[in-house]
């Protein structure tokens, strides 16, 4: 790696330049964030050794030929970046991202002639309910576990380029289609996302003031910042339907079972998740999606 | 206080018990479980002075009159106790509790006329999904809340007397009748619970594997003892009802804004459980239910 392009500089895109300074040392840095004040940060903490405004600025500047461009901006901004970046990169620039829905972006990128650009989708999974790079942590991709979600074409150099550059940076890679790794996406992390939130909105208010550590831990990632939110559930509508509807069966279920009093029944579903839920935390990668 | 008796010596009974123990260091606290290795630990710890396997003999054995018993033993278990109670105890003995659902046992306490003992129902809104008193900590009360919730009857005195107990030991005491005290924990900690283990079980298997610290927190609260758990939904039938059929509505409302893409209205749903929850975090007790 000669030239690193870090696209954003929020929570994501400074953790990621901060974790990129560390483990490719030789390899330079450079920020790209609207926001003078993030890129000031990133420098500051000598996070990014360049810094620029816009992708055009970022690729006119003399030095190394960019081998890697990371996206780090919402999930509906994507597209858009990535066309730009056709217009503007070195011809054979690897570009991958960090978004929380893969589907819609690689199958339309799968779809299109690109002349400068190959993409290849990733997702770390790691984040924080916080927001923007006054909370970023060189280390919070250290154990994360990172998705690749190629497309259906592309070289395998590129492919094997991008694998390399998450390996190094995350605790494990899994290969996955962009499809699985979207319900993977709806049923760990986009669905409880939803229950939190309406947890949150369904519960009067006077009752809020007797939440204790439970009610608290159950709702943190309600906290998370809508904007980010709002696209990531309308991307990911197709493959996030059907486990709502899932659930909203197993709701149904367990409500007649109280209902009804059927003791049994309670116990052994609340045995079960128990049991998985224990089980879990001694396996999981136990970082935040 | 000269002697206070704490029946079951588990997470709670034994916090309890610790707590006393700072909180009245001239009163004489006694311990009553039928597992002789809790008894053995509460004595080790020094949070009592004496243990007994059982209630008849904790009050046979001489020593002070006690003033007021504890139960922190299960919510089905808590009526057979106030039972044998009022047959073994000293006429004029002041009973409280710490279970999760109160309008079942109060109603039920001022439908009969008692012998011996004034029950006074309350609810510290402290907890663990640990279970048992290797994992007691005497000051989990510290800043908890304190529900009382006294029945209709009963004179003032007694009711003086467990609001005192529990302001010495509780962060707050709020007091309520049983049925608000039921809806308040359905809102904030039973529905909360079953959406935790519903998720668990939901959730593939081969998913569960992916799942990150926000999947972790918001079920964490799933780890709870079924056999805790089943009586505490069972008991609160009535109150739990409409909050679940509430929570239905709610969800099946999110489920056809997403499916219909309606940016805006999930903008709003989102931002105001972020705002709410962020509030929350402020100024909550931050104790488990």
């Amino acid at each position: 790696m000669k030239r690193i392009v870090i696209v954003g500089l929020g929570f994501i895109g400074g953790s990621l330049a901060g974790a990129c300074q560390k483990a490719f040392p030789r390899a330079e840095i450079v920020g790209v964030s609207r926001t003078a004040a993030s890129l000031q940060k990133a420098r500051r903490q000598g996070w990014i050794d360049k810094g620029y405004p816009n992708l055009a600025q970022a690729f006119e500047a003399k030095g190394a030929r960019p081998l890697l461009v990371i996206l780090c901006t919402p999930v509906d901004t994507l597209r858009d970046l990535l066309l730009q970046l056709d217009q503007v990169a070195w011809p054979g620039t690897v570009v991958t991202d960090t978004g929380s829905v893969k589907g819609f972006l690689v199958r339309w990128a799968e779809s299109r002639t690109w002349r400068r650009i190959h993409f290849v989708g990733a997702h770390p999974m790691a984040g924080s309910h916080e927001r923007g790079i006054d909370h970023a942590a060189p280390h919070l991709f250290d154990h994360a576990l990172t998705f690749i979600t190629p497309g259906r074409r592309g070289p395998q150099s590129t492919l094997r380029l991008t694998t390399n550059f998450w390996k190094k940076l995350s605790g494990r890679v899994v290969l996955v289609s962009p499809e699985e790794h979207d319900r993977f996406a709806a049923q760990v992390s986009h669905l409880p996302h939803l229950l939190a939130a309406l947890l949150v909105v369904s519960t009067p208010p006077k009752a809020l003031g007797f939440a204790a550590s439970g009610f608290l831990d159950a709702t943190r990632i309600a906290k998370g910042e809508p904007s980010l939110w709002v696209p990531i559930f309308l991307e990911n509508r197709k493959e996030l339907h059907p486990w709502l509807e899932n659930f909203s069966e197993d709701f149904e279920r367990v409500k007649r079972i109280i209902r009804k009093g059927d003791r049994e029944r309670l116990k052994r579903i609340l045995t079960q998740a128990q049991r998985r839920r224990v089980d879990l935390g001694k396996g999981s990668c136990g970082v935040e999606d």
